[in-house]
Protein backbone atom coordinates (compact mmCIF):
# COMPACT_ATOMS: atom_id res chain seq x y z
CA UNK A 1 0.00 0.00 0.00
CA UNK A 2 1.41 3.31 -0.99
CA UNK A 3 0.83 6.39 0.73
CA UNK A 4 2.40 8.46 -1.97
CA UNK A 5 0.42 11.60 -3.41
CA UNK A 6 -2.29 10.92 -5.72
CA UNK A 7 -2.60 13.59 -8.33
CA UNK A 8 -5.93 14.41 -9.63
CA UNK A 9 -7.93 16.20 -12.52
CA UNK A 10 -11.27 16.98 -12.95
CA UNK A 11 -13.22 17.54 -16.58
CA UNK A 12 -16.10 19.92 -17.98
CA UNK A 13 -16.90 19.16 -20.69
CA UNK A 14 -18.97 21.79 -22.74
CA UNK A 15 -21.45 21.67 -25.30
CA UNK A 16 -25.03 21.51 -26.08
CA UNK A 17 -24.29 18.80 -28.51
CA UNK A 18 -23.29 16.52 -26.42
CA UNK A 19 -26.29 17.07 -24.12
CA UNK A 20 -28.46 16.54 -27.44
CA UNK A 21 -27.32 13.25 -28.40
CA UNK A 22 -26.49 14.52 -31.47
CA UNK A 23 -22.43 14.23 -30.90
CA UNK A 24 -21.18 11.14 -29.42
CA UNK A 25 -17.80 12.03 -27.01
CA UNK A 26 -15.23 11.25 -27.40
CA UNK A 27 -13.24 13.33 -25.25
CA UNK A 28 -13.66 11.61 -22.03
CA UNK A 29 -12.06 8.57 -22.55
CA UNK A 30 -9.12 10.08 -24.90
CA UNK A 31 -8.20 12.85 -21.97
CA UNK A 32 -8.84 9.87 -19.18
CA UNK A 33 -6.31 7.62 -20.86
CA UNK A 34 -3.71 10.50 -21.49
CA UNK A 35 -4.39 11.63 -18.20
CA UNK A 36 -3.28 8.40 -16.43
CA UNK A 37 0.11 8.42 -18.97
CA UNK A 38 1.26 11.43 -16.97
CA UNK A 39 0.37 9.93 -13.97
CA UNK A 40 -2.94 11.72 -12.87
CA UNK A 41 -6.06 10.42 -12.19
CA UNK A 42 -9.85 11.75 -13.36
CA UNK A 43 -11.75 11.74 -10.80
CA UNK A 44 -15.45 13.29 -12.22
CA UNK A 45 -16.57 14.79 -15.08
CA UNK A 46 -19.54 16.76 -16.05
CA UNK A 47 -21.31 17.48 -19.40
CA UNK A 48 -22.46 21.00 -19.18
CA UNK A 49 -24.39 23.00 -21.72
CA UNK A 50 -23.44 26.45 -23.48
CA UNK A 51 -24.64 28.44 -20.52
CA UNK A 52 -22.22 31.05 -18.47
CA UNK A 53 -23.12 29.81 -14.79
CA UNK A 54 -23.84 25.86 -15.70
CA UNK A 55 -20.15 26.60 -16.67
CA UNK A 56 -18.62 28.66 -13.72
CA UNK A 57 -20.35 26.54 -11.12
CA UNK A 58 -18.58 23.19 -12.83
CA UNK A 59 -15.46 24.88 -12.96
CA UNK A 60 -15.00 26.35 -9.86
CA UNK A 61 -16.05 23.25 -8.23
CA UNK A 62 -13.74 21.02 -9.88
CA UNK A 63 -10.76 23.02 -10.23
CA UNK A 64 -11.11 23.61 -6.60
CA UNK A 65 -11.30 19.86 -5.77
CA UNK A 66 -8.84 18.79 -8.27
CA UNK A 67 -4.54 19.26 -9.00
CA UNK A 68 -6.00 20.25 -12.68
CA UNK A 69 -8.83 20.94 -14.44
CA UNK A 70 -9.56 20.28 -18.06
CA UNK A 71 -12.36 21.76 -20.11
CA UNK A 72 -12.99 21.16 -23.66
CA UNK A 73 -15.67 22.91 -26.31
CA UNK A 74 -16.55 26.34 -27.00
CA UNK A 75 -13.46 27.85 -27.90
CA UNK A 76 -13.90 28.47 -31.52
CA UNK A 77 -15.08 31.76 -33.46
CA UNK A 78 -19.27 31.62 -33.40
CA UNK A 79 -21.93 33.48 -31.10
CA UNK A 80 -22.18 30.01 -29.18
CA UNK A 81 -18.57 29.95 -27.84
CA UNK A 82 -18.55 31.54 -24.52
CA UNK A 83 -16.10 29.23 -22.69
CA UNK A 84 -13.32 31.64 -22.26
CA UNK A 85 -15.82 34.17 -20.85
CA UNK A 86 -17.22 31.99 -18.54
CA UNK A 87 -14.16 30.85 -17.24
CA UNK A 88 -13.11 34.36 -16.84
CA UNK A 89 -15.83 35.07 -15.30
CA UNK A 90 -15.71 31.81 -12.70
CA UNK A 91 -12.22 33.41 -11.89
CA UNK A 92 -13.07 36.77 -11.13
CA UNK A 93 -11.24 38.08 -14.04
CA UNK A 94 -11.07 39.95 -17.40
CA UNK A 95 -10.71 38.83 -21.32
CA UNK A 96 -7.92 39.83 -23.51
CA UNK A 97 -6.24 39.08 -26.75
CA UNK A 98 -3.27 37.32 -26.07
CA UNK A 99 -0.64 39.16 -28.84
CA UNK A 100 0.61 36.09 -29.94
CA UNK A 101 -2.61 34.21 -30.34
CA UNK A 102 -3.18 36.77 -32.16
CA UNK A 103 -0.12 36.20 -34.18
CA UNK A 104 -0.55 32.97 -34.98
CA UNK A 105 -4.18 33.52 -36.14
CA UNK A 106 -3.07 36.01 -38.22
CA UNK A 107 -0.50 33.83 -40.16
CA UNK A 108 -2.65 31.37 -40.45
CA UNK A 109 -5.60 33.10 -42.06
CA UNK A 110 -2.94 35.31 -44.42
CA UNK A 111 -3.92 33.08 -46.64
CA UNK A 112 -7.49 32.08 -46.03
CA UNK A 113 -9.51 35.28 -46.29
CA UNK A 114 -7.75 37.27 -43.44
CA UNK A 115 -8.87 38.11 -39.49
CA UNK A 116 -12.29 38.68 -39.27
CA UNK A 117 -13.92 39.72 -36.00
CA UNK A 118 -14.96 36.27 -35.20
CA UNK A 119 -11.39 34.81 -35.98
CA UNK A 120 -9.83 37.03 -33.70
CA UNK A 121 -12.35 35.79 -30.68
CA UNK A 122 -10.33 32.93 -30.79
CA UNK A 123 -7.40 35.09 -29.68
CA UNK A 124 -9.25 36.16 -26.72
CA UNK A 125 -8.10 34.59 -23.18
CA UNK A 126 -8.50 35.04 -19.01
CA UNK A 127 -5.94 37.52 -18.43
CA UNK A 128 -2.64 36.61 -17.68
CA UNK A 129 -3.32 33.10 -19.62
CA UNK A 130 -0.44 31.17 -21.11
CA UNK A 131 -1.63 29.51 -24.94
CA UNK A 132 -1.55 25.36 -26.00
CA UNK A 133 0.00 24.83 -29.17
CA UNK A 134 -2.31 23.64 -32.14
CA UNK A 135 -0.60 22.35 -34.91
CA UNK A 136 -4.24 21.59 -36.45
CA UNK A 137 -6.33 24.41 -36.75
CA UNK A 138 -3.59 27.65 -35.66
CA UNK A 139 -6.40 28.73 -32.38
CA UNK A 140 -4.56 27.42 -29.65
CA UNK A 141 -5.56 26.14 -26.13
CA UNK A 142 -5.41 28.20 -23.21
CA UNK A 143 -3.63 27.41 -19.68
CA UNK A 144 -4.94 29.77 -16.96
CA UNK A 145 -3.64 28.45 -13.40
CA UNK A 146 -4.63 25.28 -12.78
CA UNK A 147 -7.29 25.47 -15.86
CA UNK A 148 -6.38 23.68 -19.33
CA UNK A 149 -9.16 24.85 -21.76
CA UNK A 150 -9.00 22.46 -24.63
CA UNK A 151 -10.81 22.16 -28.01
CA UNK A 152 -13.86 20.32 -28.68
CA UNK A 153 -13.16 18.77 -31.27
CA UNK A 154 -11.05 15.02 -30.74
CA UNK A 155 -8.56 15.52 -32.89
CA UNK A 156 -7.94 19.11 -32.54
CA UNK A 157 -7.78 17.67 -28.37
CA UNK A 158 -5.67 15.11 -29.15
CA UNK A 159 -3.31 17.59 -31.09
CA UNK A 160 -3.36 20.20 -27.68
CA UNK A 161 -2.97 16.90 -25.22
CA UNK A 162 0.10 15.88 -27.47
CA UNK A 163 1.53 19.57 -26.94
CA UNK A 164 1.88 19.41 -23.21
CA UNK A 165 2.36 15.43 -22.87
CA UNK A 166 5.20 15.54 -20.22
CA UNK A 167 5.15 19.09 -19.35
CA UNK A 168 2.70 18.42 -15.77
CA UNK A 169 3.87 16.85 -11.99
CA UNK A 170 2.13 14.11 -11.65
CA UNK A 171 2.36 10.53 -9.58
CA UNK A 172 2.36 6.95 -10.67
CA UNK A 173 0.35 5.81 -13.13
CA UNK A 174 -2.76 3.67 -12.55
CA UNK A 175 -1.09 0.02 -13.96
CA UNK A 176 -4.27 -2.28 -14.80
CA UNK A 177 -4.48 -6.16 -16.08
CA UNK A 178 -7.31 -7.90 -17.12
CA UNK A 179 -8.66 -11.40 -16.85
CA UNK A 180 -11.52 -12.14 -19.20
CA UNK A 181 -13.37 -15.41 -18.40
CA UNK A 182 -17.01 -17.20 -19.92
CA UNK A 183 -18.83 -16.94 -16.42
CA UNK A 184 -21.55 -14.33 -15.87
CA UNK A 185 -19.47 -12.35 -13.05
CA UNK A 186 -22.55 -13.02 -10.87
CA UNK A 187 -21.45 -16.93 -10.18
CA UNK A 188 -17.97 -15.61 -8.88
CA UNK A 189 -19.21 -11.99 -7.72
CA UNK A 190 -17.97 -13.38 -3.77
CA UNK A 191 -14.80 -14.72 -5.08
CA UNK A 192 -14.09 -11.39 -6.21
CA UNK A 193 -14.90 -9.37 -3.78
CA UNK A 194 -12.77 -12.13 -1.55
CA UNK A 195 -9.87 -11.73 -3.77
CA UNK A 196 -9.67 -7.86 -3.83
CA UNK A 197 -9.72 -7.93 -0.22
CA UNK A 198 -6.71 -10.50 0.02
CA UNK A 199 -4.65 -7.41 -1.60
CA UNK A 200 -4.69 -4.38 -0.25
CA UNK A 201 -3.96 -1.17 -2.39
CA UNK A 202 -5.79 -2.79 -5.48
CA UNK A 203 -9.04 -3.06 -6.85
CA UNK A 204 -11.13 -5.25 -9.33
CA UNK A 205 -13.70 -4.55 -11.83
CA UNK A 206 -15.79 -6.37 -13.25
CA UNK A 207 -17.45 -5.93 -16.65
CA UNK A 208 -20.04 -8.44 -18.21
CA UNK A 209 -19.89 -8.77 -22.11
CA UNK A 210 -22.17 -10.78 -24.23
CA UNK A 211 -21.13 -12.62 -27.47
CA UNK A 212 -22.56 -15.11 -29.51
CA UNK A 213 -25.18 -15.72 -26.96
CA UNK A 214 -22.63 -16.38 -24.32
CA UNK A 215 -21.98 -14.78 -21.67
CA UNK A 216 -18.53 -13.38 -20.04
CA UNK A 217 -17.42 -10.49 -18.00
CA UNK A 218 -13.71 -8.78 -18.19
CA UNK A 219 -11.88 -8.69 -14.57
CA UNK A 220 -9.91 -5.41 -14.37
CA UNK A 221 -7.46 -5.05 -11.72
CA UNK A 222 -5.84 -2.01 -10.96
CA UNK A 223 -3.18 -0.35 -9.10
CA UNK A 224 -0.16 1.60 -8.78
CA UNK A 225 1.99 -0.74 -7.96
CA UNK A 226 3.03 -3.81 -10.38
CA UNK A 227 3.83 -5.99 -8.12
CA UNK A 228 0.57 -5.65 -6.70
CA UNK A 229 -1.39 -6.38 -9.93
CA UNK A 230 0.68 -9.34 -10.78
CA UNK A 231 -0.04 -10.71 -7.50
CA UNK A 232 -3.72 -10.28 -7.57
CA UNK A 233 -3.88 -10.88 -11.06
CA UNK A 234 -2.37 -14.46 -10.47
CA UNK A 235 -4.68 -14.91 -7.06
CA UNK A 236 -7.69 -13.99 -9.17
CA UNK A 237 -6.55 -16.47 -12.20
CA UNK A 238 -6.31 -19.41 -9.71
CA UNK A 239 -9.34 -18.99 -8.17
CA UNK A 240 -11.37 -18.54 -11.27
CA UNK A 241 -9.63 -21.83 -12.46
CA UNK A 242 -10.49 -23.67 -8.61
CA UNK A 243 -13.74 -22.52 -9.31
CA UNK A 244 -13.72 -24.70 -12.35
CA UNK A 245 -13.56 -21.35 -14.92
CA UNK A 246 -11.12 -21.26 -17.91
CA UNK A 247 -9.62 -17.49 -16.82
CA UNK A 248 -7.90 -15.99 -20.37
CA UNK A 249 -5.02 -13.13 -19.78
CA UNK A 250 -6.22 -9.94 -21.44
CA UNK A 251 -10.03 -10.28 -21.86
CA UNK A 252 -11.70 -9.55 -24.58
CA UNK B 1 -41.52 32.27 -28.04
CA UNK B 2 -43.45 29.91 -25.72
CA UNK B 3 -43.45 29.93 -22.10
CA UNK B 4 -44.56 26.45 -21.57
CA UNK B 5 -42.85 24.22 -18.90
CA UNK B 6 -39.51 22.48 -20.06
CA UNK B 7 -39.42 19.52 -18.39
CA UNK B 8 -35.74 18.27 -17.52
CA UNK B 9 -33.54 15.52 -16.66
CA UNK B 10 -30.10 14.80 -14.79
CA UNK B 11 -27.55 11.76 -15.43
CA UNK B 12 -24.97 10.72 -13.46
CA UNK B 13 -23.22 7.97 -14.96
CA UNK B 14 -21.23 5.53 -12.10
CA UNK B 15 -18.09 3.81 -13.22
CA UNK B 16 -14.51 4.07 -12.87
CA UNK B 17 -14.05 1.67 -16.14
CA UNK B 18 -15.52 5.59 -17.72
CA UNK B 19 -13.26 7.47 -16.00
CA UNK B 20 -10.13 5.28 -16.72
CA UNK B 21 -10.60 5.31 -20.52
CA UNK B 22 -10.99 1.97 -20.62
CA UNK B 23 -14.54 1.75 -21.89
CA UNK B 24 -15.96 4.58 -24.19
CA UNK B 25 -19.09 5.52 -22.39
CA UNK B 26 -22.63 5.13 -24.73
CA UNK B 27 -25.46 5.81 -22.61
CA UNK B 28 -24.80 9.67 -22.33
CA UNK B 29 -25.66 9.92 -26.14
CA UNK B 30 -28.33 7.15 -25.85
CA UNK B 31 -30.48 8.63 -22.85
CA UNK B 32 -30.45 12.06 -24.69
CA UNK B 33 -31.68 11.34 -27.72
CA UNK B 34 -34.45 9.05 -25.97
CA UNK B 35 -35.33 11.75 -23.59
CA UNK B 36 -35.66 14.31 -26.38
CA UNK B 37 -38.44 12.22 -27.65
CA UNK B 38 -40.13 11.93 -24.23
CA UNK B 39 -40.26 15.67 -23.98
CA UNK B 40 -37.76 15.91 -21.66
CA UNK B 41 -34.27 17.89 -21.38
CA UNK B 42 -31.13 16.49 -20.38
CA UNK B 43 -29.18 19.36 -18.70
CA UNK B 44 -26.15 18.13 -16.88
CA UNK B 45 -24.04 15.04 -16.97
CA UNK B 46 -21.85 13.03 -14.20
CA UNK B 47 -19.50 10.83 -14.65
CA UNK B 48 -18.28 9.80 -10.53
CA UNK B 49 -16.65 7.05 -9.70
CA UNK B 50 -17.47 4.08 -8.06
CA UNK B 51 -17.51 5.90 -4.26
CA UNK B 52 -20.49 6.05 -2.28
CA UNK B 53 -19.77 9.85 -1.58
CA UNK B 54 -19.20 11.08 -5.01
CA UNK B 55 -22.38 9.06 -5.88
CA UNK B 56 -24.65 10.33 -3.14
CA UNK B 57 -23.40 14.43 -3.79
CA UNK B 58 -24.04 13.94 -7.62
CA UNK B 59 -27.43 12.15 -7.16
CA UNK B 60 -28.61 14.55 -4.25
CA UNK B 61 -27.56 17.71 -6.32
CA UNK B 62 -28.99 16.69 -9.53
CA UNK B 63 -32.16 15.17 -8.25
CA UNK B 64 -33.44 18.40 -6.39
CA UNK B 65 -32.89 20.26 -9.46
CA UNK B 66 -34.41 18.51 -12.30
CA UNK B 67 -37.66 17.07 -12.69
CA UNK B 68 -35.91 13.94 -13.38
CA UNK B 69 -32.87 12.07 -12.73
CA UNK B 70 -31.14 8.85 -14.42
CA UNK B 71 -28.69 6.82 -13.33
CA UNK B 72 -26.23 3.97 -15.01
CA UNK B 73 -24.13 1.47 -13.97
CA UNK B 74 -23.02 -0.60 -10.53
CA UNK B 75 -26.43 -2.53 -10.38
CA UNK B 76 -24.90 -5.78 -11.03
CA UNK B 77 -24.12 -8.91 -8.36
CA UNK B 78 -20.31 -7.93 -7.70
CA UNK B 79 -18.76 -6.02 -4.83
CA UNK B 80 -18.11 -2.85 -7.12
CA UNK B 81 -21.94 -2.19 -7.50
CA UNK B 82 -22.65 -0.14 -4.79
CA UNK B 83 -24.93 2.17 -6.66
CA UNK B 84 -28.44 0.91 -4.99
CA UNK B 85 -26.55 1.28 -1.09
CA UNK B 86 -25.20 4.75 -1.91
CA UNK B 87 -28.55 6.21 -3.49
CA UNK B 88 -30.72 5.19 -0.45
CA UNK B 89 -27.69 6.36 1.48
CA UNK B 90 -28.46 9.88 -0.29
CA UNK B 91 -32.19 9.61 0.34
CA UNK B 92 -31.91 8.62 3.85
CA UNK B 93 -33.66 5.51 4.08
CA UNK B 94 -33.21 1.73 3.83
CA UNK B 95 -32.46 -1.12 1.32
CA UNK B 96 -34.73 -3.50 1.00
CA UNK B 97 -35.18 -7.14 -1.13
CA UNK B 98 -38.09 -6.30 -3.79
CA UNK B 99 -39.80 -9.78 -3.54
CA UNK B 100 -41.00 -9.24 -7.15
CA UNK B 101 -36.77 -9.04 -8.39
CA UNK B 102 -36.14 -11.80 -6.09
CA UNK B 103 -38.90 -13.56 -8.02
CA UNK B 104 -37.67 -12.56 -11.31
CA UNK B 105 -34.09 -13.58 -10.26
CA UNK B 106 -35.11 -16.98 -9.17
CA UNK B 107 -36.97 -17.61 -12.65
CA UNK B 108 -33.94 -16.29 -14.73
CA UNK B 109 -31.38 -18.26 -12.52
CA UNK B 110 -33.54 -21.69 -12.27
CA UNK B 111 -31.83 -22.89 -15.19
CA UNK B 112 -28.91 -20.81 -14.89
CA UNK B 113 -27.28 -22.34 -11.59
CA UNK B 114 -30.06 -20.58 -9.11
CA UNK B 115 -29.57 -17.93 -6.89
CA UNK B 116 -26.57 -17.18 -4.54
CA UNK B 117 -25.71 -14.82 -2.93
CA UNK B 118 -24.15 -11.96 -5.51
CA UNK B 119 -27.16 -12.90 -7.34
CA UNK B 120 -29.97 -11.72 -4.73
CA UNK B 121 -27.83 -8.18 -4.69
CA UNK B 122 -29.31 -7.27 -7.53
CA UNK B 123 -32.88 -7.72 -5.69
CA UNK B 124 -31.79 -5.36 -3.44
CA UNK B 125 -33.42 -1.81 -3.88
CA UNK B 126 -33.74 1.46 -1.65
CA UNK B 127 -37.01 1.13 0.60
CA UNK B 128 -40.17 1.49 -1.24
CA UNK B 129 -38.98 1.66 -4.83
CA UNK B 130 -40.63 0.49 -8.11
CA UNK B 131 -38.82 -2.13 -10.78
CA UNK B 132 -37.88 -1.24 -14.19
CA UNK B 133 -38.16 -4.47 -16.66
CA UNK B 134 -35.31 -5.56 -17.87
CA UNK B 135 -36.26 -8.17 -20.93
CA UNK B 136 -32.62 -9.38 -21.42
CA UNK B 137 -30.96 -10.23 -18.16
CA UNK B 138 -32.57 -10.48 -15.19
CA UNK B 139 -32.13 -7.74 -12.98
CA UNK B 140 -34.21 -5.07 -12.95
CA UNK B 141 -33.85 -1.20 -13.00
CA UNK B 142 -35.81 0.69 -10.23
CA UNK B 143 -37.18 3.85 -9.61
CA UNK B 144 -37.66 5.57 -6.41
CA UNK B 145 -39.28 8.84 -6.70
CA UNK B 146 -37.64 11.09 -9.25
CA UNK B 147 -34.52 8.31 -9.84
CA UNK B 148 -34.42 5.91 -12.71
CA UNK B 149 -31.37 3.56 -11.77
CA UNK B 150 -30.77 1.95 -14.51
CA UNK B 151 -27.88 -0.58 -16.37
CA UNK B 152 -24.61 0.47 -17.25
CA UNK B 153 -24.44 -2.26 -20.46
CA UNK B 154 -25.50 0.29 -23.10
CA UNK B 155 -27.77 -2.57 -24.39
CA UNK B 156 -29.80 -3.44 -21.06
CA UNK B 157 -29.67 0.59 -20.39
CA UNK B 158 -31.44 0.81 -23.91
CA UNK B 159 -33.75 -2.23 -23.24
CA UNK B 160 -34.98 -0.24 -19.46
CA UNK B 161 -35.37 3.06 -21.15
CA UNK B 162 -37.75 0.80 -23.98
CA UNK B 163 -39.71 -0.39 -21.06
CA UNK B 164 -40.04 3.57 -19.90
CA UNK B 165 -40.76 4.81 -23.24
CA UNK B 166 -44.35 6.57 -23.15
CA UNK B 167 -44.71 6.47 -19.24
CA UNK B 168 -42.75 9.92 -18.47
CA UNK B 169 -44.58 13.65 -18.14
CA UNK B 170 -42.48 15.87 -20.32
CA UNK B 171 -43.35 18.60 -22.93
CA UNK B 172 -41.98 19.37 -26.05
CA UNK B 173 -39.77 17.56 -27.81
CA UNK B 174 -36.48 19.63 -29.31
CA UNK B 175 -36.59 20.03 -33.13
CA UNK B 176 -33.70 20.45 -35.05
CA UNK B 177 -32.56 21.28 -38.35
CA UNK B 178 -29.20 20.73 -39.49
CA UNK B 179 -27.75 22.94 -42.61
CA UNK B 180 -24.47 22.02 -44.16
CA UNK B 181 -21.79 24.05 -45.82
CA UNK B 182 -18.02 23.75 -46.87
CA UNK B 183 -17.02 26.99 -45.53
CA UNK B 184 -14.90 27.86 -42.32
CA UNK B 185 -17.24 28.79 -39.48
CA UNK B 186 -14.86 31.23 -38.33
CA UNK B 187 -15.84 33.16 -41.79
CA UNK B 188 -19.48 33.01 -41.14
CA UNK B 189 -19.91 33.43 -37.36
CA UNK B 190 -21.18 37.00 -37.67
CA UNK B 191 -23.60 35.71 -40.22
CA UNK B 192 -24.95 32.49 -37.60
CA UNK B 193 -25.08 34.89 -34.58
CA UNK B 194 -27.52 37.84 -36.60
CA UNK B 195 -29.22 35.19 -37.62
CA UNK B 196 -29.98 33.97 -34.47
CA UNK B 197 -30.87 36.69 -33.15
CA UNK B 198 -33.40 37.45 -36.00
CA UNK B 199 -35.14 34.03 -34.25
CA UNK B 200 -36.70 34.40 -30.91
CA UNK B 201 -36.88 30.85 -29.43
CA UNK B 202 -34.12 29.79 -31.30
CA UNK B 203 -30.94 28.42 -31.08
CA UNK B 204 -27.80 27.88 -33.66
CA UNK B 205 -25.06 25.29 -32.95
CA UNK B 206 -21.91 25.78 -35.01
CA UNK B 207 -19.77 22.02 -35.72
CA UNK B 208 -17.16 22.36 -37.60
CA UNK B 209 -15.89 18.89 -39.40
CA UNK B 210 -12.69 18.28 -41.85
CA UNK B 211 -13.07 15.90 -44.64
CA UNK B 212 -10.43 15.28 -47.22
CA UNK B 213 -8.44 18.63 -46.23
CA UNK B 214 -11.41 20.41 -46.74
CA UNK B 215 -13.11 22.41 -44.19
CA UNK B 216 -17.25 22.71 -42.98
CA UNK B 217 -19.24 22.96 -40.50
CA UNK B 218 -22.97 22.32 -39.81
CA UNK B 219 -25.03 24.55 -38.38
CA UNK B 220 -27.71 23.03 -36.10
CA UNK B 221 -31.25 25.39 -35.49
CA UNK B 222 -33.25 23.89 -32.26
CA UNK B 223 -36.06 25.00 -31.37
CA UNK B 224 -39.64 23.40 -29.48
CA UNK B 225 -41.48 25.12 -32.56
CA UNK B 226 -42.09 23.20 -35.65
CA UNK B 227 -42.42 26.91 -37.73
CA UNK B 228 -39.18 28.88 -36.20
CA UNK B 229 -36.96 25.89 -37.36
CA UNK B 230 -38.24 26.18 -40.60
CA UNK B 231 -37.98 29.82 -40.95
CA UNK B 232 -34.45 30.23 -39.12
CA UNK B 233 -33.13 27.51 -41.23
CA UNK B 234 -34.76 28.96 -44.30
CA UNK B 235 -32.93 32.30 -43.12
CA UNK B 236 -29.99 30.70 -42.76
CA UNK B 237 -29.42 29.13 -46.18
CA UNK B 238 -30.56 32.42 -47.62
CA UNK B 239 -27.71 34.45 -45.83
CA UNK B 240 -24.86 31.90 -46.56
CA UNK B 241 -26.15 31.67 -49.97
CA UNK B 242 -26.01 35.52 -50.59
CA UNK B 243 -22.61 35.17 -48.85
CA UNK B 244 -21.28 33.16 -52.23
CA UNK B 245 -21.89 30.09 -49.93
CA UNK B 246 -23.66 26.46 -50.96
CA UNK B 247 -25.66 25.18 -48.07
CA UNK B 248 -26.88 21.84 -48.59
CA UNK B 249 -29.63 20.95 -46.07
CA UNK B 250 -29.10 17.54 -43.73
CA UNK B 251 -25.15 18.61 -43.13
CA UNK B 252 -22.44 15.91 -42.84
Amino acid sequence: MTSERIWTAGLVIIGDEILSGRTQDRNVSQIALWLNLQGIRLTEVRVVADQTEAIVEAVNTLRARNDYLFTTGGIGPTHDDITVDAIAEALGIGVEIHPKARAVLEGYYATRGGLNEGRLRMARVPAGADLIENRMSGAPGIRIGNIFIMAGVPHITAMMLDALSGTLEGGKPMLSETIGCWVPESEVAELLGATERRHEGCQIGSYPFFRDGRVGANFVIRSTEAAIVAACAADLSAALALAGHEPFPGGI
